[in-house]
């Protein structure tokens, strides 16, 4: 099937590019990195993480091409790119995208396709999918208008950036008009922030010392480093060992001191109970923030938590799957800290969605990152809120984690413990070519050399 | 790797079948029936379903083998086949699974699986495929023991069937106390309920009458037929336009009189606000519930809803992700109706959780079905319901739609408005070999000739 010619979004002729060019070619790649080997990465729940990426190229018939990727950590990335490949016909063969309504239409035909709907609806695996195609997109017309994505995004008319979000499902907490509010209210300053931006970055933590699988002294060594290279904030893995977590989070207290901010961090590893009897034997350390206490799914757990620990933030977003449930953890007062993730739900037309509530709610986004590329993508969100939607870094911060950014052509830079302002075209998520032909799963050389040693 | 070499429950020699039956393959194939070209099964967001199963087969080294699925509705369901082989290597290798501790093992390896979990966690493409496994596991332990899967399950001990259950994420909500309670108290009589299952059957609804699509004529001529099969429950469509839903509500209404039950369905399509002002509306033809007025997700939307429009009963749970949602709907008041469905979820082992959890909640369970086997699947599970866990099939009563069950071995039969209790070894999974040749997409016959019309 020709992308446009199933009754949603348009027919491929009424949106696009000036000059006629289309997108001829959706690919997909299986890229994996044995990151499993040394343990970064690993947490409660996830002890032996490859990290992966479903990685998807737009082609297009002329000019710069769109990349965009859904993160996985090993098994199943070739199921997640089996699903991007699913969204092909929606569009090759489509002009490329270049305004906000082009992108708004993109992704109101993918999220509104009802046959794959079925396979979610807007969650897992199908819903990353879109996700990835909706964000090469984003790449791909910010890259012909020759600007990152933040400045592209946040350039935008209040009015075309409310024209992006899908409000079914979120009216009774935002309606389009409170939206347009919002960015309204945000419009006067969008420039001063802009050069802000340029010249202090935004703010960042690290989690590089706490992965559950290092010892105390590479901890502590991590932590010391993080205070050296300009950091005011890390956070540590948790929910393995109480024992373990106290004594651990006892030791980077000691090497950071009281004013540095330590999150910690319990991959969904706990029920209620647990979550609050496990908090009250950490306060004495003054976490910051305990983040992923509990199933992403449970709206009703969170809050009892939040209200339990206060006042210590609960935070969550990296498994949150869609609007909808953030909504609701909003609507509940469950969570403190919004933490989207640039590659777990539709791209950055939901994403925009999430800043929108967020702002309504005045609950701050310090977004999800590590991973492969969400350091890179979610800079630019995080960015876009400063511009143009809260306005205010006050109580924000974008986690930092420093590994895999060298596969990347754009690839996210922290100095002083701020993140640096991308300054080139489009959404950074482009991986170097030497990285596709290295770290192909299965066939890689990479791969295949793990296999014969 | 080879099954239960990977630190997840237990190595695989440990468990399993005295005389030494192994699992040797995991087959799927993906099979797609045309149904889009009838209508049937059109509602207010699926306009133009091709019914499909993403079909597995366990191949045993002897003896029966295991039957179970995915349904979808179409494009996809070659990712949802691509998600159940990713669960091929926890399988293949292992003993045929025989007693409960052997299911509740295999569920809890596949849940466990830390890289595959990163692709829900629990939900999704994901979810739906271990489900298939999980079912198809237990229909091969049923076949194995000669009994159909209401009888294999409902005859274990309530110890037994607490250990089936994760009960990660619901210790807010049932400890394996309580559901060790529910069952027990369940158990004196089943003997006597299932005697009566195999005389009276299980009390049925009939949504044949009422898809979106139809006339007007063959909506009224569908409800007086069901009426004369002997139910005395429809359920129509509703939420594409308020006036057609008045019209044909008032019709139905008209044909079968005051005493007959009338669900609708409106199959998310709303809002909080429109599904409160679209109800009141249909209020005056006094319909019995009112079933996905909004996003499966939206546990305070259903809250809300449900306040409103009581005495209307809010059900629903076809796409409910997982028991951590069905959890927060009993939670918080927000369904009258618990609607599992046999192949949304983890499988058997899940679906006995949401029993309990509903159980625990005092609130009834009338499964999802239609689509492509689920009224084979779901028969079962309501049985299991009445004789081991609720004890009653007061407010209960399962799903009937009359299609595409000559498609299986042992198809779902409906006499007088009631399920017949199904009396062959097994869950009901397996499609006729004719089928599997006929339906295969893209290459069957029934494709092929398709496309050359």
């Amino acid at each position: 099937m020709t992308a446009g010619t199933d009754g949603r979004g348009g027919p491929a002729g009424t949106t696009g590019s000036g000059d006629g060019d289309r997108i001829v070619a959706l690919d997909v790649l299986d890229i994996r990195f044995p990151t499993s080997r040394e343990l970064d990465g690993s947490d409660a729940m996830n002890p032996d993480p490859d990290y992966s990426a479903a990685y998807v190229v737009l082609r297009t018939s002329n000019g710069p091409e769109g990349y965009g990727l859904a993160f996985t950590i090993g098994r199943g990335n070739d199921v997640q790119a089996a699903a991007i490949r699913s969204l092909a016909h929606h569009v090759v063969g489509r002009p490329v995208p270049e305004t906000a309504a082009d992108l708004a239409a993109l992704s109101a035909e993918l999220v509104g396709d009802s046959q794959l709907r079925w396979l979610g609806p807007e969650k897992g695996v199908a819903h990353m999918a879109l996700g990835a195609v909706v964000n090469a997109a984003w790449d791909l017309a910010a890259r012909r208008a020759g600007l990152p994505l933040w400045r592209f995004l946040s350039g935008m008319t209040p009015e075309e950036i409310v024209g992006l979000v899908d409000f079914r499902y979120l009216s009774d907490a935002l309606t389009p008009d409170e939206a347009l509010d919002i960015l309204r209210r945000a419009e006067p300053g969008r420039a001063e922030r802009a050069a802000a931006l340029v010249r202090d970055g935004y703010p960042a933590y690290t989690t590089s010392p706490g992965w559950l699988g290092y010892t105390d002294d590479k901890l502590a060594g991590l932590a010391r480093q993080a205070l050296a290279d300009g950091f005011d904030m890390i956070k540590l893995k948790v929910g393995g060992s109480l024992d373990d977590d106290v004594r651990r989070l006892g030791l980077a207290r000691e090497v950071v001191g009281p004013d540095v901010r330590i999150a910690v961090d319990a991959n969904q590893r706990w029920d209620v109970g647990t979550a609050i009897a496990w908090m009250r034997e950490l306060a004495p350390f003054d976490p910051y923030w305990i983040e992923e206490p509990t199933s992403p799914d449970d709206v009703l757990a969170h809050a009892a938590i939040a209200r339990a620990v206060s006042p210590i933030r609960v935070a969550t977003g990296e498994h949150v799957q869609n609007r909808v449930v953030f909504k609701q953890l909003l609507q509940a007062g469950a969570v403190d800290v919004v933490q989207l993730d640039a590659c777990r739900v539709g791209g950055v037309n939901e994403n925009v969605a999430i800043l929108l509530l967020a702002a309504k709610f005045g609950v701050p986004v310090c977004p999800h990152a590590g991973g492969v590329g969400l350091c890179e993508l979610v800079r630019h969100l995080a960015m876009v809120d400063f511009v143009a939607v809260s306005g205010t870094t006050e109580g924000r911060v974008i986690e930092w984690v420093d590994h895999l950014h060298e596969h990347f052509t754009d690839p996210a830079v922290v100095r002083g413990g701020r993140y640096v302002a991308p300054a080139e075209p489009g959404f950074s998520a482009r991986l170097r070519d030497e990285t596709l032909t290295d770290y192909r799963y299965p066939d890689g050389p990479v791969w295949t050399g793990l296999e014969e040693r």
